[in-house]
């Protein structure tokens, strides 16, 4: 499959950022297919489809269907079964049929070791048509512009305490994103800078620009340049967000129990924008350099983030937590001696007098995979957990848990590549035991190997990597 | 003064981390001096001597003399009128005797154009003596080992709305630097890990530092490293917030009004620590490669931490701002349309309808050298500014104004140096007109020229670069 992908890669450099061909296959679509003359048309799954008089297309009913692996890995009854098998650890790969993912995109995934029931990890592959909603500028549309914008679109998301939210990601994150950028469609057609401030209603005026600027001498007088990229990271970014409040809404009646992590890659008009949120990690093999696409969100990563917030918010640490760090747990009997410690602002360590307060749990503690917020969990950014609490306690983990990803872009018209390029989307299982050179060097004959591996190599695969560590 | 800062790092290199060779003079010391075989000891100076026998000696009246230059500038009266001569914008600088400046630093600044009618900067150099306040450890000092540390010294203080805060950090900071060293003088120079719990009261029995963990399965179960490293920085974070209370506690009593940014870097065992809270700026230049060893605090630079506290405390903001960010200002007739905006949690833009709230004043706007906060001051980093209001308003700027400093660390030993390799420290008025390779390439014939400038190279210089614009 890394081959795959590399070839993949190099073919979409080839095609300068030009529009992705159209899929032939709606949920799977062909990647070998040509690109179309006119502007790419709407995948014809109803699932993937922006239908035009949907009020609230990412809440249809059938895309909360119950508990299954990723649709492309088209398991049967039986590969069903097997990827429930906690004993053989089964890696399962989508079956390598004329109906290949699009980018020659490889996948891999191994059941876990046994931390849970079912699988909890979710993989998404989509080419997105996104229609767009009227004409923002309020005049009628050009028929000979084009109508819409189709976006790749590929998701890992690592679920914890149950599947459901990793599921229900995989089905409707995509949708948000299409949903966000419904209003951009023509702007982000158009090459002119993106309007600052849009009509209330089509047909309405626009506001100009710079015809309201209050004293040329202020810091008024400036209007920031909004590029069309930091739209696409916009709608990127209120999309997690409004995932994550649909989690929230919807976790009683479709029980949405648990979170996930959750690391997506959107490619639109010439660039790839990579979006995390937790603890999975992204990186692009370019020319046998490799280049991060994103960094990992747990407790360390984001400590002063967490203490700043129990600082300004100390109703959040309920009596039980204290914001301070120390480098290991105060003891009762050291009360009035002298501990290291830092606080949200400090990046080095000093010594205060030990407190009473100072003896409560701190929001932070322990280090490397051991690193937990709360003692409760251990990354701290992702989608869901509205339900999660302290262990042994009625106190929230969510205020502590940010729903926004990180996103980077990569320009792919700015850079040469090769055949050989890959960009490798891997959950927290698979970095624990392999190092970006690894992966990098890994290759049908050196990647990975472990009980039930397939031959080929290998790209991104969600968090029970067991099966490599053999 | 160029070739003599490069000069200075490389003896500084050849002396491999070494103790700073005692000074001679005790305010002036003369690099020239031979490192001593034993320790070095205080400075004879009392400003820059720990009183050992003194409580709180960052505290003493006569440190807050009334306003004036660098006292290393040693001007005479007419040279102290001549650096006030806003018309001929003299360049001052060091006399050129054999009291030179230690590691043959070189200093130059040019007087303000305009903007008040004193110069408001300040600078320092110096040589400090830290003698351990006791035995951390409980048990008698041994007279073989070293009783004290040595480390050098120097600030950039860049002053606004008044010269107080930058004159009194320029006589205290690295005395508050000094004190939170006091600590740690036998721990630094122990080559075993730093204690993470001291006793209370010397004599007394300290705790184990693995004997008290719980759960070795918990993330209790670990206990984090702490490297001598970190306890320095911790020290200059903290005294950066000491000297910032003092200003806060006398601010009345002697008329510290205004505020100032803080650029020090401290020399100690063999490293170098810049820490930084403002606007200003240090770059190392080595074998020709510029290496930045600070970032700039700006409204646009901190713009998510500024919105998190005011979306966190909303009552800071007084009902007279919003936290979100708009690419211009919003107004009154644009109610109801739809404006790009983005939030504390954001980096993209996007678009929302904008409500009444939206036209307040936005909390960041404007950009670069126009970007302010709360339309009022364009830093968000430093000391002092306690009581700086809104303009035409009681609101206080202070709760958005974070005293605490980055702090660098540049390990000395590391690396191999060159003659020509020097550390520039300048504040904004410098890097407004001259960027880090202009520096870089300056020297005594191809530096920047304007009225006024002397015939030779210079390097660190406070706000006040209008010389060197024409």
């Amino acid at each position: 499959m890394l081959n795959r992908v590399r070839s993949a890669v190099a073919h979409l450099v080839s095609s300068g950022g030009a529009p992705p061909p159209r899929p032939k296959s709606p949920d799977l679509p062909n990647s070998t297919s040509a690109p179309p003359a006119a502007p790419p048309q709407a995948p014809r799954s109803p699932p993937a489809r922006a239908g035009s008089g949907s009020a609230a297309p990412a809440r249809t009913v059938e895309a909360r269907a119950s508990f299954c692996r990723p649709t492309f890995l088209q398991l049967s009854p039986g590969g069903l079964r097997r990827a429930d098998d906690h004993a053989g650890r089964a890696v399962q790969s989508p079956p390598d049929t004329g109906r290949r993912l699009p980018w020659s995109t490889g996948y891999a995934e191994v059941i876990n070791s046994g931390k849970s029931r079912h699988n909890e990890d979710q993989a998404c592959c989509e080419v997105v048509y996104v229609e767009g909603r009227r004409s923002v500028s309020g005049a009628p549309r050009e028929p000979s512009r084009g109508q819409g914008l189709c976006f790749y679109y590929w998701g890992l998301f690592d679920g914890h305490a149950g599947g459901r939210a990793a599921e229900m990601a995989s089905r409707l994150l995509h949708r948000h994103i299409r949903e966000q950028l419904k209003d951009l469609v023509e702007i982000l057609q158009d090459p002119s800078p993106p309007p600052l401030c849009l009509p209330s209603t089509p047909g309405a005026p626009g506001s100009s620009d710079s015809s309201h600027l209050v004293g040329p001498q202020s810091c008024w007088s400036s209007q920031k340049e909004v590029t069309h990229e930091s739209l696409v990271v916009g709608a990127i970014e209120n999309a997690f967000q409004f995932m994550d409040e649909q989690m929230a809404r919807e976790r009683r009646g479709h029980q949405v129990e648990g979170g996930c992590c959750a690391l997506v890659v959107v490619y639109l008009l010439g660039k790839v924008y990579v979006a995390n949120a937790g603890d999975s990690r992204a990186i692009i093999v370019r020319n046998g350099e490799i280049i991060p696409m994103s960094r990992e969100f747990t407790p360390e990563a984001e400590r002063q983030r967490l203490q700043m917030l129990g600082f300004l918010k100390p109703e959040l640490l309920g009596g039980e937590f204290t914001h301070l760090e120390f480098p290991r747990r105060v003891q009762p009997k050291e009360l009035g001696q002298r501990m290291l410690y830092r606080d949200q602002n400090m990046t080095g360590w000093a010594y205060k007098k030990i407190e009473l307060e100072d003896l409560r749990f701190p929001l932070v503690c322990g280090e490397g995979k051991k690193a937990r917020m709360m003692a409760t969990i251990g990354v701290t950014r992702g989608l869901g957990d509205h339900n999660l609490r302290v262990c042994s306690s009625t106190l929230p983990i969510k205020p502590f848990l940010s729903s926004f990803p990180e996103v980077r872009v990569y320009d792919l018209t700015q850079y040469e590549h090769c055949p050989d390029d890959v960009l490798v989307l891997g959950t927290d299982g698979l970095w624990d035991v392999t190092s970006d050179c690894e992966v990098h060097s890994s290759g049908p004959s050196s990647g990975p190997r472990g009980p039930g591996h397939p031959p080929g190599p290998w790209l991104a695969s969600p968090q029970q990597q067991a099966g490599f560590r053999g």
